[in-house]
């Protein structure tokens, strides 16, 4: 499998184009990212979104592995078999599956409806990859990730998402454009605040929402405080302070999601 | 502050022996650990175990540190004033803030009541962390850790937990252990599926009740499963195929308090 020629050195011209990519600033410049792993590069794939598979000897142990070079392959995807050496310039975990994938950054148009979410200022790779999946989970139309956020096409968030950043709706935005759009698309804005705002249980969500999930310091950002429709706190007993963001942006879409089903009696959930 | 003499060597004994405490091996023989930084150092001291304390210059730049200091020495904590490069050998994290303590480990009777959680074989740093700190913010009365999951006294664990391991009881066991304890206690146990049981939200969750939180790889254990009293499925829209384990934790933990201050209508919720 491949095309024959396998890649060995680690001073390859491809490998070291595409190396260029661990960096934030080549993956803006070029619109390009480093895909790392077999389900990750399959939910690539799925997005029509790889340009060049590289892949060692090991991928081919597998069924799967031989699946999805095979897929690649009829999908005109350049596949370059690779030494262990040669590919680990692409890896950024300890133990590599023996696949890197180049891939286009995911795009699509702005459409702000039903149940969004905003990552404002999200710093921990972590989180922001947790809440892709859990955004996705809730079946929210789409993420916007404010400008300072961490960014989402980062191996740690591409592996917190566990896929979802190739399939959920997002957007990079600057804050005050986004509450700009969010005032002209009338829609709700709610954020979550420590204290003096009732109970998130005890609020009734409209079904065009938007809700704020704070730096996991500093919490929300005074704008979208400010012109919160909605303030609501997630109850805490005990000595704690906070919750972890993602762990808060769970709690408070789940009640949002049971109370939109109850109200339609959705029997599917 | 200090004693008045300084440790300047990273070969200094005391800094030597501290060291090992960031082996498991050695945490387990001497249930000690290392805690580091501000926010946990204080939670180690006001839970009374702190024995040892290193800083440096830098810590004593603010008033919380020097509070911290102080406070140490007032408790006869030895306290050791030590250069960047000595305590450099304790810290895990790269920016530290000039504080590491050796402290016990914490440790509580076994007691089952109300709702507990159980860690089942946790892999993740970040999420039995995160674990601790829900459960202590549900109001959970204690925390069971099955042997196989991360150790809760490793430095990711104690951050992610932002001190609630200091605050929430919690104990290590084995899982046949722990299932005869709860079928004793009578308390029923719930767990968390994919797919064939009731939603979340649709079961009445009664008032002694263990929370089994699965592996993030393979799920629950069987022996759970079999034994449960409740299977409970947390709804998935899209092409989600799991929720992150601390996430679903959240989930699952908040629905719990929800129906318990409802029926009691509490109102300090």
């Amino acid at each position: 499998m491949g095309s024959g020629v396998k890649i060995a050195s680690r001073q390859n011209e491809r490998i070291r184009e595409a190396k260029k990519l661990s960096q934030k600033k080549y993956r803006d410049q070029r619109g390009r990212l480093l895909v790392e792993g077999v389900r990750l590069v399959e939910e690539a794939l799925a997005a029509s979104l790889v340009e060049q598979l590289f892949f060692t000897e090991r991928l081919l142990a597998s069924p799967r592995g031989q699946a999805l070079v095979q897929w690649a392959q009829n999908g005109a995807v350049e596949a370059w078999e690779c030494s262990e050496a040669a590919l680990g310039e692409l890896t950024d975990t300890v133990t590599s599956q023996g696949v890197v994938a180049v891939a286009r950054k995911p795009s699509w148009p702005v459409a702000i409806q039903g149940v969004v979410v905003i990552a404002d200022e999200i710093q921990d790779p972590g989180n922001l990859g947790t809440l892709l999946r859990t955004a996705a989970a809730v079946g929210a139309q789409g993420l916007f990730v404010v400008k300072g956020s961490v960014d989402p096409y980062s191996p740690k968030v591409l592996r917190a998402s566990m896929g979802a950043v190739f399939q959920l709706p997002h957007w990079l935005v600057e804050r005050e454009e986004l509450l700009r759009q969010l005032r002209k698309s009338q829609t709700s804005i709610v954020v979550a605040d420590l204290q003096d705002a009732d109970s998130f249980w005890n609020v009734t969500y409209p079904p065009q929402l938007a809700v704020v999930i704070g730096n996991e310091g500093r919490g929300v950002h005074p704008s979208f405080r400010e012109q919160a429709d909605l303030v609501v706190r997630i109850p805490l007993l005990g000595q704690v302070e906070s919750l972890n963001a993602s762990v808060a942006a769970g709690v408070l879409l789940y009640e949002i999601l049971r109370q939109h089903h109850c109200s339609a009696g959705d029997s599917v959930l």
